[in-house]
Formats: C-alpha cells, sequence, structure tokens
C-alpha cells in the first residue's frame, strides 16, 4: 500500500469527459471536476433516459447520451460508475465505441467497491487494457441517485487505485491528478489486498447489518422490538439502508473473500456464544477490552 | 406494552435522592433533577471516592458517601445505577442501611439493562420489594464516568418500567413522575418482554460490533484494514467501544433471551453465507431489499 502524497499535476485538466452512470458517485465526480473547472465537457451516458435528464437538470453533466458507444467517442477519460453487475455490458460499449471512433488514447476508470474481477474483465474486454486505471473510492452515502450527488464527496476522503504491472503510467497519472484536483488522497494497492481489505470493513459490515435486520424483522414482537431500539441500533444498522442490488453485486463479485472473511466471523461469534453458554465471563471481557481498545486506538488515530 | 401519556404528577418533587454510580447515567439523572428542582438533596454514593469527588466538582451531587448504608438511611428515593453485576452487593446495603434507619417508606428504582434478574434479586434481598420499581432508560452513549453526564440525556428518550403484579402503585407513580419531569416518555412492559426486546435491539447489536472489531484485529494486515474503513464502518462499530464490565454483566444477565436471539442470528448468518457460496443472487437481493425495506420503515416511522 502506497499512498501518493506528491501532487501529480495540480493543473490536471481535461476537455472531454464521459460519466457512465450518474448516481452518487459518478454524480459527485463530475460536480467536483465542473466545480474545479477541471473538465471542458461532461457527457453523461447510462440505460435510463430518465435519470440522464434529471443529472443535466441538476447541473451534473453539460449533455447526455443513452448509447454508450457513442457517448465515448470523443472522451479523454472515461469514469465508470455502474454497478457491478452491469461492468461487464458496459465495458463491451465503450471498447466497441473507441474501437469504431477510432479513440485509441481514452482513459478508462471504474469506482466498483471490488477490484479483481473488474481488473479481469477490462483484460478480457479491453483491446488496450493498459489504459484502464482501477479505483474505487473510499466514500458514499447510503443514498443514491443523481439526487444524492454533492461535490463535496471527495474532498478529503481516500481513493484507493489498484494498477497491475501492465497499467500505462501517463493514463495512472491522469486519473490521479483528476482525484487529486478534487480534494481526494490517492492511495494504490493491490488488487487482492483490496479486495480483501475492504472485504472486512465494508462488505462484510453490510452483511452482518442486513442480517440483524432480516433476524429482527422476524421475531413476533417486531413493532416493539423496532419501537425500543436505541442510538445504537440505528448507527449499526444505518448501512441495511444500502442499495440492495449494488450490494449483491459487490458480495458477488468478491465472493471469495468476502466467504474467508465471513466464515472467520461466524467462528468468533461461536467463540461469544460458547463463552455466554458456559457463563464465562472472563472470556467475554477480554473479547471486549480487546474489541474496545482497538477501535479507540483507530478512532483517535 | 403500555406507553403512561398522562403525566403523573407534573409537580413530583422529593426531599432527599440517593444516586448510587454517579456515572452518565446516574449523574446525568441526577443533573436533570436539580435542573428542573425537583431534589431538595442528592446524596452520591459509591465504591470509589475519586468518582464522587468528580461528581460534587461537576455539581451532580450535593454530597457523598463511600457507605451506601448509610447514604440511604434518610432518602426518600434511591436510584441505582451501577454496573448489574455489582446489582446484588448494593441491594443487600441498602436492605441493611434501610432496616437500620428504619426507612420503611424509600423507594428504590434502577436503569439496569436486563430486568429478569434484578427483578427477582429485588424480590430476593429487600424486605419489602413492592417498593422497588425496576426500570431502564433507553438513552446512553459510550461514554461513562461522572463528566460524561449530561442534563439533557434522558429528553425526549423512552424508559421503560417493569412493574410487577407487586409492585406498590405510589412507589410507581413516584418514580414515574420523576422521569416524567426530566422530559422521558415512560413505558410499561413485563419483565421478560423487555429482556427479549433488548437482547434483540441492544445486547445482539453489541456482541455482533465486538465481535467484528476483535475479528479485524486478528487480520495479518490490521494497520490497512483500520485505515481503510469507511464512515459506515465507523458507525457500525461505535458500540464496541462501549464500557466491557458493564457488557459482560449485560450478557451474564440476559444470558437465556441473548442466547436464543444470537441463535437466530447465527442461522440467517448461515443462509447469506450458503447464498454467496452458492452465487444465489437473487436470496441475497431477497434479503438485503427485506432488511433495506424494514429499517427504511422503522426510520421514517
Amino acid at each position: 500500500m502506497t499512498i501518493i502524497k506528491d501532487i501529480i499535476d495540480n493543473d490536471t485538466s481535461i476537455n472531454h469527459l464521459c460519466v457512465i452512470g450518474t448516481g452518487l458517485i459518478g454524480g459527485s465526480f463530475s460536480l467536483a471536476l465542473k466545480q474545479v473547472g477541471a473538465c471542458r465537457r461532461i457527457t453523461g451516458a447510462g440505460r435510463t433516459e430518465k435519470t440522464l435528464q434529471q443529472a443535466k437538470k441538476l447541473g451534473i453533466i453539460d449533455d447526455y447520451d443513452t448509447d454508450i458507444a457513442s457517448a465515448v467517442a470523443d472522451a479523454d477519460v472515461i469514469f465508470v460508475s455502474v454497478p457491478l453487475g452491469a461492468m461487464s455490458a458496459v465495458f463491451e460499449q465503450i471498447e466497441a465505441g473507441l474501437k469504431q471512433a477510432g479513440n485509441a488514447g481514452a482513459v478508462i476508470t471504474d469506482a466498483g467497491s471490488s477490484k479483481e474481477r473488474v481488473q479481469a474483465l477490462a483484460e478480457e474486454i479491453f483491446s488496450d487494457s493498459s489504459r484502464f486505471v482501477a479505483g474505487h473510492p473510499i466514500a458514499g452515502t447510503e443514498q443514491s441517485g443523481p439526487t444524492a450527488a454533492f461535490a463535496e464527496l471527495y474532498n478529503g476522503r481516500r481513493v484507493i487505485l489498484t494498477p497491475t504491472r501492465n497499467t500505462d503510467a501517463d493514463a495512472f497519472s491522469l486519473v490521479t491528478g483528476l482525484w487529486q484536483r478534487i480534494g481526494a488522497e490517492v492511495h494504490t494497492m493491490d488488487v487482492q489486498q483490496h479486495d480483501r481489505v475492504l472485504a472486512a470493513t465494508s462488505h462484510l459490515p453490510h452483511l452482518l447489518a442486513y442480517a440483524l435486520v432480516d433476524c429482527l424483522h422476524k421475531m413476533d414482537d417486531v413493532e416493539d422490538v423496532f419501537q425500543y431500539a436505541a442510538g445504537g441500533f440505528r448507527d449499526f444498522s444505518r448501512i441495511a439502508s444500502s442499495d440492495p442490488t449494488m450490494w449483491r453485486d459487490i458480495c458477488l463479485n468478491n465472493k471469495h473473500e468476502i466467504l474467508q472473511i465471513m466464515q472467520r466471523y461466524k467462528e468468533e461469534m461461536d467463540v461469544l456464544y460458547n463463552a455466554l453458554a458456559a457463563d464465562d465471563g472472563d472470556k467475554l471481557f477480554e473479547v471486549f477490552s480487546r474489541a474496545k481498545q482497538t477501535r479507540d486506538n483507530f478512532v483517535h488515530k
């Protein structure tokens, strides 16, 4: 893991950005780049014309095209922020559009929450995958859609890029420069390390929160249960309000790492269950203390 | 479950309150009652003189006594806010003090997070357990100690009282009146129902959060893991910073209900694990959607 502390290029700017998927992630990227004047023109692309109309009305994009192949024809940078399940089809359309237009210089990057599968798709689909820079901004809310987008989303937040040995240095610098211009801190990681770390810190917590709310939903006195849920529960379960399609796709795309950490978590739960069943207060105290200390260290950092 | 909508007595006030345990819960109760002028005198009691000195300095109590038996001798109401593990010994000292002083009229109430065991202790130890009103304010933060106390903690929050058929009506009204004077909404529940609901909405989430942080702590790349933890993780794991002693005691005291809901949760986790292992995106989507809908309904209520 490396933090790119040097600013790649304070003046990074491009002529034409194409954002595929103009929701929270893509819309916020557009808004921020517009605010700093880093793109002369931003074209939105996606399946749903209504969403694109909304994004244009909100000033997120300058124009739009429901045909991805024609939307990317003239683009310098293509930012793909669609659910992971749609990534393959979108890559195919990008490849077709670039080929047809003879646009060999375009740099493609994405914002997907898992990276190994996305990188594999890029290598499979793009005739020149060295122009693809896989990325993942560690930012977001449980909201979605163009109305949820805001220019400050990435300010001060971390963005992980996972270049491979084949990634073109210029493409990498350009993507790094754009993120840095909108205030993000760019880190690089190995694809597998990214997926392992994110499985633990993001994907597992989402699964745990979904499982908790669904578990409570099945109780006989579900109304009372939710009525007496305190602040801790609200915070804890907030991420269970996240988009189910997006999270289904993330799970399926990062299956291997998620199953591994789930298995470890289930073992940890068994330790606590068995300690409680055996009235082993010392064991409970040991685990709780270690967890508190770990989190307190982390939060005060 | 009943919500006591009528204000029992807008002018509920007492001469002498004794608060045993002057941390976040007891300290905030004292501060709020002082603010509305509902107690002429508040005495703090507890094991640790330093804590009591601090509480006096912060204006939480008027005076203090490290001897619980003598602290309660003249009290009209005794508020017990100590960890559940200390409840039994504290009840013994209260009983001894009231007996010695001939103070038969004192009303005793508590703030413990599980109620069946506390009620059983009260019936076992107090010569007149009808003057005991078991209670649980659904409020708190992950902070503890007198410095964490603030007068507004209970304002607009729910307090669950779990009277039995033997609870004295006057004692119940007095405790209800005090809570209402400081802005709390008093609900009544059956002891078992309280413990079942709280196991699901509070005790289980704490166990899950402790287990998550401890699970991550054991990873090889623990530093990276915490470095890339996003907002969702921070919210989700906040309750893992709670006091380990308090939570050990809560678990041991509400063992039966917690083990039941943990078992159901483990089954829910298995469903998700198996769905993911089988690439069953439909099943994942079904659970995630139901959870999102349940939580959205609950939060917008």
